[in-house]
């Protein structure tokens, strides 16, 4: 099975870019109930992968220890904007846990959000690690290894224990054998993990519907998950999906975007785990998509489907601000016969 | 027909993302030598026309009344990093016709060169069209309104003199006739044009051997097309692919990128014309499919190759400047029956 179309991009009358890509939505069974192009085609969860690597955060007992709240964990799950509320945030982490900017392996990158990025410009300040959209994630890394009496100057290597520690939560929430992770190296260094399609969005049906879950587990897992929801301004920031689809979807639902194309999504009413890939990488087209299926599930009212209008038909601009085209979703999700259970 | 893969976005062991597309070769005879994916595929060519747009500022003698010298014509073909050298010639180029930079009609948007907008956001100054990477071609095209006592005041309109005799250019090199040709609006405000890759191709191929041109044509293509080779710093600038293809081709080559994946090149020595589009619009791919197109046709020597390398197989590089993967082209361009003529 190859890629199906999933987003056309339009300007004036003619469809000028297509977006392929991958879709699997399942349930805590592991069933596959509904597909686009090939929910089997493995793929790496990139950032997707945020809210189970703070699960240790939770199971080490460094949350409790260094007292994280849901803020605090929610950053930890984080691909956020280096606005203020973030890098301050990630300051106060590292402030509790005895360790310092330089202390973070994430490298840098300039600030997502431009406001943030000008301001820094004016200031004259360094670019720091702090303003790293991972930063939050690396915290919780350190936080996890300080509590725990590890190296913190190796943290990111896959030998050490924080890395061994998160790909077994990975193997055992995806269902798929440590050994037959991919490993690639994360953009900020860190081990990536690749997986098929299909089991992502399994370890996200398990996060929304834990009750399958060992008790610690599940419990690690409901906090993680709850905080996100909780704090949503934590995983992304200003005018970002992430953030605006978990405010407006209150609760219900939580959603992590990943770099390349990739977005997942649980669902705590129906346990659904929802996974999707676009081919190419281009994440302008992932809210499309997500936006897409969860209304063909019929997983959305028509009040949320209005509020996130613009994730669901991303208008495009010119420089001269006219409305020159959009992004339209051009699927229809597949029916696997175990969605009829 | 559809687009078929042509590069491949690795990081590990894992081919991440994959870009799929189009390409035309074409000779000024109009016939198809080689091709990927549907060169029928009708396609804006965005940017890629400047090298057109640009005729009608030497056919109406606007060129020479305003004293443009090559690299003014050079910057009438861009899509410039609103670097110093490309902002005060435009400003240089206003001055000279007697106009503004509230004359251009562009709307504005970031330098694309960082060390420039971060020069802007420095000094306090407000981002000015002037910054737009079009601001060399709306000031050309302000330059042949004024020259032809026309109205300089809606010069972007498709109903106005300039771009009207822009589209007799385009539907005369591209033959396709005008009411063919599908118009949208640019990231600019002016007119796209929409017309089969082929045609796209074939324009390049009548520039690239203008010999079948009427005379003031000829003369006309080749001023701008020498003027583009001449001055590559001005189609692009620092670290550009077009600048630094132009400016390694040394005189042999012209090449123009378009927003949303599409790329063109003319060959002086074998008269081929070379149309791209990567299908989901991510420009990214586009100089590696343009190097291995130029590759397989055996247009470059090994010395060219090498010093293109970071532009044929684009190295992919995390925030901790690791090389974590790469593009690689995956593609065969097919033979058409013209090609062994």
């Amino acid at each position: 099975m190859t890629a199906e179309a999933v987003v056309e991009v339009t300007r004036g009358a003619l469809v000028e870019s297509l977006h392929r890509g991958h879709v699997a939505v399942v349930n805590a069974k592991h069933e596959l109930l509904y597909s686009v192009g090939d929910p089997q085609k493995v793929i790496y969860a990139r950032s997707s992968m945020k809210p189970l690597q703070a699960i240790p955060i939770v199971e080490t007992g460094a949350a409790d220890h260094y007292r994280f709240s849901d803020a605090d964990l929610s950053l930890a799950c984080a691909s956020h904007n280096g606005e203020e509320q973030h890098t301050e945030r990630v300051e106060a982490i590292l402030d509790r846990t005895g360790l310092a900017i330089a202390d973070l392996k994430c490298g840098t990158h300039n600030p997502k959000w431009e406001a943030a990025y000008r301001a820094l410009i004016k200031s004259g300040e360094p670019l720091t690690e702090i303003y790293n959209n991972c930063s939050g994630k690396h915290s919780g890394m350190l936080a996890t290894a300080k509590h725990m009496n590890e190296s913190t100057a190796d943290y990111y290597k896959l030998d050490h224990p924080v890395q061994q520690r998160i790909l077994q939560v990975i193997s055992e929430l995806t269902e798929v054998q440590e050994s037959k992770i991919v490993i690639g190296v994360d953009g900020c260094g860190v081990p990536v993990h690749g997986v098929p399609i299909e089991n992502l969005a399994l370890s996200f049906a398990k996060m929304a519907n834990p009750s399958g879950l060992p008790e610690r587990r599940r419990n690690a897992v409901e906090r993680v998950t709850a905080a996100m929801m909780a704090e949503p301004e934590m995983v992304g920031g200003t005018d970002r999906f992430c953030t605006d689809f978990m405010r407006i979807l209150n609760g219900r639902m939580f959603a992590k975007a990943g770099a390349e194309g990739v977005y997942c999504i649980g669902d705590k009413e129906t346990g659904f785990g929802i996974a999707l890939k676009v081919e190419d990488g281009n994440a302008r087209a992932t809210s499309a998509v997500a936006m897409e299926v969860l209304s063909q599930l019929g997983l959305l009212t028509d009040e949320q489907k209005e509020q996130l209008r613009d994730y669901h038909y991303p208008p495009l601009e010119n420089a001269r601000k006219e409305k020159i085209g959009e992004l339209r979703p051009a699927f229809t999700l597949k029916e696997h016969i175990a969605a009829s259970k």
